[in-house]
């Protein structure tokens, strides 16, 4: 294993991002990453109208990994997801669903202790830890780091925590993955605009998959197999997954299209992972029982 | 604990709607149900282009119960959920997430076998039984069985099993409760226009509750409390719904809305419930533990 510290980020995936390590395919590296904020929210004192807002949503990276062609995959295992000890959120005027009822920026810190964060004497919640901002460089123009698409990016998913596999759609040679934006605990829409937003270390295995095209990130938990897309609209981005989803099940086990839809029905869930970033994001997610039932197999 | 069979359907949730049954505030009543069929596909044989179309998303009743009055709340806790033992699958052309590449309907008959649905011989599916068209009757013009809205009807919520609990707005003396389409499993999204339909029995307790005013149809589970919302699109019903938990919240509460949506926002999930109705469904679906944290009581 190897580590990356936070001292190279990235404000865009970029394919000219110049690397800040190149790595063998298959190699685990611990990476240390900033908050979205980029670490400039330490206490109720620090406003968010006073920040350098040049300086939000880093990825540390790129990482190139070699072997990582365009046309393929690059498979990022999450090993595992380390936090330091506080979590800053906010919420503001325009911001998230409720933006328009607030008249000015909120931030709320607060402690991790053992496995919860501390909202207030009254209420602790159950850490549930995640990385918000993940992906390589795009085909095309650089996309901001706060902004998700097929690259993968600002997709703060909730399914994206230890033990999760990721296969995003490499686009440059080297693939030049990013990382940050973890959270130590978000609900699917993460409607404030924010999470529990925290520095620390994603440890993660990096795998080039050069004969695997995958036309969004795809998604293995213990439990289930998804697709990730961002759209406009929460319907644009399901409507894609569902579809991309028949697409792969259909390629992979020969299936009719309507066969997989009337089953998929039955069993796979539409989930919002966000709805207040400039794309939206859903997942669509099949139970690895159903997949195994219908004689698919997983990339590996 | 009365029954009711369903020899006397709607077909639309309407204040003109003649009362199946009136039952005293606090009843239980066991209720037949047929499927969204209306019982018309039980084999390979029947052919959805075939079916009287007039007769598609019945619900059984309306059942008037006591005590309701418009302005206030029909409390429906579901008890329990029978169901049949074979279950009828359908999508086809323009019907669904995929329609579009469809050219004809297609129907899938299963049969259930203990805990399981039977796909086929590689693949049986874990029962996760539902109710998916349950309301009552709304203000203004009659809303036809299959699209949902504030007087609930066709919301396709897999959070609406046994042991859940909904408040729904009165808008007519009596409510005209009524309830059909049951599933023995579904998918969030119900992408293919269907879940698994089945006819059975639900055992339902109805309270009139004159005083609680909600805005759409509120749920309560084991663990969570959410409210459901109808819309234009994902978005729309979404926005709604988390916009109308912060009011329900600040008003038991009197928290500020700065801080119950950053709250919100690290633990509650927009979940979709359905997005292939002629309006789609939404749930935002806050853990108890949060309520309990902030000191707001659930209705009862």
């Amino acid at each position: 294993m190897v580590e990356l510290g936070d001292e190279k980020v990235i404000y865009a995936f970029s394919a000219d991002a110049e690397p800040a390590m190149t790595v063998p395919s298959g190699t685990t590296v611990r990476v240390r990453t900033k908050d979205c904020f980029g670490n400039q929210v330490q206490s109720a004192d620090d406003e968010l109208d006073e920040i350098d807002w040049d300086r939000i949503n880093p990825a540390t990276g790129p990482i190139f990994v070699e072997g990582a062609q365009p046309g393929g995959a690059l498979k990022v295992t999450i090993e595992a997801i380390e936090l330091d000890a506080q979590t800053a959120s906010c919420t503001g005027k325009d911001e998230g669903v409720c933006g328009d009822r607030l008249d000015a920026w909120s931030t709320k810190i607060c402690a991790i202790e053992d496995d919860h964060l501390v909202w207030d004497d009254g209420l602790s919640i159950p850490l549930a830890p995640m990385i918000g901002v993940i992906g390589v460089a795009p085909a095309g123009a650089p996309v901001n780091c706060g902004t998700p698409g097929s690259h993968g990016g600002n997709m703060d998913n909730t399914a994206i925590g230890a033990g999760a596999t990721l296969y995003f759609p490499v686009a440059v040679p080297g693939a030049l993955f990013g990382l940050g934006d973890m959270h130590a605990v978000m609900g699917d829409g993460e409607v404030s605009v924010s999470g529990a937003e925290v520095a620390g270390w994603a440890t993660v295995t990096l795998t080039a998959m050069p004969d695997l095209a995958v036309p969004n990130p795809l998604i293995e938990t213990d439990t289930h197999f998804g697709i990730i897309v961002s759209g406009d609209s929460l319907d644009a981005a399901a409507d894609a997954a569902v579809h991309q989803m028949v697409d792969v099940l259909h390629e992979g086990t020969g299936r009719g299209a309507d066969e997989l839809v009337m089953l998929l029905s039955l069993t796979a869930d539409v989930q919002v992972c966000q709805m207040v970033d400039p794309q939206k994001t859903v997942r669509f997610m099949v139970p690895k029982y159903v997949l195994e039932g219908i004689g698919f197999t997983l990339p590996a």
